[in-house]
């Protein structure tokens, strides 16, 4: 990442009642205020004075409503049944900050091209060069019932699509060369006609004539981020990502993967220091040891296994209705999920090979088991953030909550402290853009 | 509107280089820094300042690009070549603000329903309750264009489906019961399944399972704003509208036109109290008459033809780079338009009979010509509005800018402390709604 290497530092919620550990909203340090812009721009506030180099959004376009055909348990549950706009909520942030990067997720399934390249490179302006998109083919039936649609679509046909729209998006976002801009008031020339250049996209699914209505921004493009980690979606990282979210909640797996990713950058002919892969990580910090691990069993212990359940549902279009509890979940009935594949191998590696009952598969989804996990004092999570790291295991961290702000504060007060004592984090912005808090170059 | 009568008052504006009328860029008082958040926040704020009801931006999905197939001469002229997300727009000045209704234009041709319900129901938590939606059916081929079609719908088409657009963006709006949300963290209840509901809305164009995933708002449903002028487009506003935009530069054509405007309300059933009916106007307000008329002469000078060409060809789909600037139009050729009916009625009613040059064209759209305008004194502005006012022929008016932010920064240091002291306007505001603002009441 040039200089001396430092760790990036990302935060990871949504625009919802609960993060993505399902127990989250009945935290004590949980704020009711989530539809308010305060409670995001608080949240803002926080990560920045901790030196985060981005505050990311996921999304989805619907309410788990796969578990028994309905939405009653998810709203009985608070299991992500609020998802709020996240454009505008990035927005809000953006108003009340001044440096941190700020991401969204986008469906290329339902969004089209020129929306989402006008929304990002419009954003890059407002904020000052710290947008970011997070690039996600859409994979949830109820999703595609609130579009219209009966089912979503097929795996290889969502890459596809998605490889084409990329081309759309950036191919827009460079219709603006540098400069183009005149404001010559007193003879009428606005910008220069040389400068700005049609699109004429026609692709297979998209076609697009530009040029988009937005001059180039700050950064050149917007921060793609992408999170695919089927041998497909890491190919579509290797030609589009400049960060790579992944979940690799194990040392040498997520060392073989980083060196596996790394190799796919540079055989695309890409810089492979000008991509952060960070995974996914839960940090329950405290002050002392004690109090680390009585939070975690509290952690551990908090979530409802329906919670749980509606979320698995969502994430596999598989309905688990039929299933009481402790009955086993046949390896057949998991075979037929349509969700994303790299977090059904997921749970199929937490199984082991054992055959689950719908309990063991509740208490994987949406809870701390779901990913990384470092408990302990700042010194102690601090150390094993380090052992990450210098292992070429990560080239950071994005760091999700388990309460909201609850986690951000305790996080930015405790442990941030200890990271930048070890020079492993930045004490201030060097920059104003995403792109120079990650020391990639701004393209040309 | 309720209370004793008083007009209400919408400053109108794109996102953009330029406002409505085509020369406002190369205007003194116009400010070059249209990309930041800051010059959108001050006009927010000066606008708040002045009371207003609400600041509203219309917005096109393209660059003008008919004339002679190119946008050359649009990106050289300024003629509305940027043009910024307006939802990520609307967000940074709902930050910056605290009682200022918010709108936008949104196009029921190129986003889905289930966008536009829950964008607006965000924006309504997150302003906290001044959220009002433009809607629009779209006429431009550039934009089809750029969302991958060759040509635009026709024009019943388009109105059947925004009917149906409308019953699922409503409909999607209603899936939360006020009060749904318990937060009861102890009991794992975050909200009454009784409460929320699922719509399984299927029509011809549009399906959608919902519920929304944003609960109900604090105007229970944001404001509805509808332009159309054709005889479909007063229908649909009939049925939908909560305010209607109309441009009626006549005092007589306006009363008509207001009086049948109430009149379709009533027999749709809804109190005709209950809907604003806002003419489109400049305002060209100067401490002297000798000043103001000094300005008029030159706004009226300021827009070259080609900048307003470009905005004629986009706005008819007519590519007029055929005819030399001093050469007559045919009827033949007018009558081939398929864009904005009630825009193209207005340009015929200008021409009067006359078989205009393309000069003559030029000279209408994009220029003070093109709608209402009251120019003078204060007191002698303010006498104008009072007359139309008091004569029933609206309920406010929309205020079109000549530059920006100079047009608003005069009107609210100028006009409106004059139509205070008569009592038309308010001296503070009453409410944190727009809908209260508004006189609305909160749908049940």
């Amino acid at each position: 990442m040039g200089r001396e290497r430092q760790m990036a530092l990302v935060g990871f919620m949504q625009a919802s009642n609960v993060s993505v550990y399902a127990g989250s909203w009945r935290h004590p340090d949980s704020s009711p205020d989530f539809l308010t812009a305060g409670y995001y721009q608080h949240i803002g506030q926080v990560l920045e004075r901790g030196c985060f180099d981005m505050l990311f959004f996921d999304d989805r376009l619907a309410m788990p409503g796969i578990y028994g055909n309905s939405v009653a348990e998810t709203v009985r549950s608070g299991a992500r049944c609020v998802k709020l706009d996240v454009s505008l909520t990035l927005a809000m942030i953006a108003a009340a900050t001044q440096r941190i990067g700020l991401g969204a997720t986008y469906s290329t399934t339902y969004y089209a091209p020129f929306h989402v390249a006008r929304l990002f490179a419009t954003l890059d302006h407002m904020s000052g060069g710290r947008a970011a998109w997070n690039i996600v083919t859409s994979v949830n039936d109820a999703e595609a019932q609130n579009y219209g649609f009966d089912q979503h679509l097929g795996h290889d046909e969502r890459y596809a699509q998605a490889d084409e729209f990329l081309e759309v998006v950036t191919g827009l976002w460079d219709t603006w060369e540098d400069g183009a801009i005149l404001w010559d008031q007193a003879n009428a020339r606005f910008a220069d006609p040389d400068k700005v250049h049609e699109l004429h996209y026609k692709g297979q699914w998209y076609s697009s004539r530009g040029p988009l209505t937005v001059p180039r921004g700050p950064q050149g493009r917007p921060v793609l981020v992408q999170a695919g980690s089927s041998g497909q979606g890491k190919a579509f990282a290797a030609r589009w990502a400049d960060v790579v979210f992944t979940n690799t909640p194990e040392l040498g797996q997520a060392r073989a993967n980083y060196a596996e990713q790394k190799a796919q950058f540079r055989a695309a002919g890409r810089n492979p220091d000008h991509v952060a892969i960070l995974p996914l990580t839960y940090l329950v910090v405290a002050e002392t040891e004690e109090e680390a691990t009585a939070e975690e069993q509290y952690l551990l212990d908090l979530p409802e296994p329906m919670a749980s359940l509606v979320l698995l549902s969502e994430a596999t279009n598989l309905d688990f209705s039929g299933f009481e509890l402790d009955e086993p979940v046949p390896q057949s009935f998991l075979d037929s999920a349509t969700g994303m594949h790299g977090y059904i191998e997921g749970i199929k590696q937490y199984m082991g090979g054992r055959t689950p009952t719908l309990r063991d598969l509740a208490l994987q989804r949406a809870t701390l088991r779901q990913a990384l996990r470092f408990v302990g004092t700042p010194t102690q999570v601090a150390d094993q953030m380090q052992e990450w790291f210098e292992a070429d295991a990560c080239d950071g961290f994005v760091v999700a909550a388990t309460s909201l702000p609850g986690t951000f504060e305790t996080v930015t007060e405790l442990l941030v402290p200890e990271l930048q004592r070890r020079g492993l984090f930045r004490t201030e912005y060097d920059g104003t853009t995403l792109r120079s808090h990650l020391g990639l170059p701004r393209p040309s």
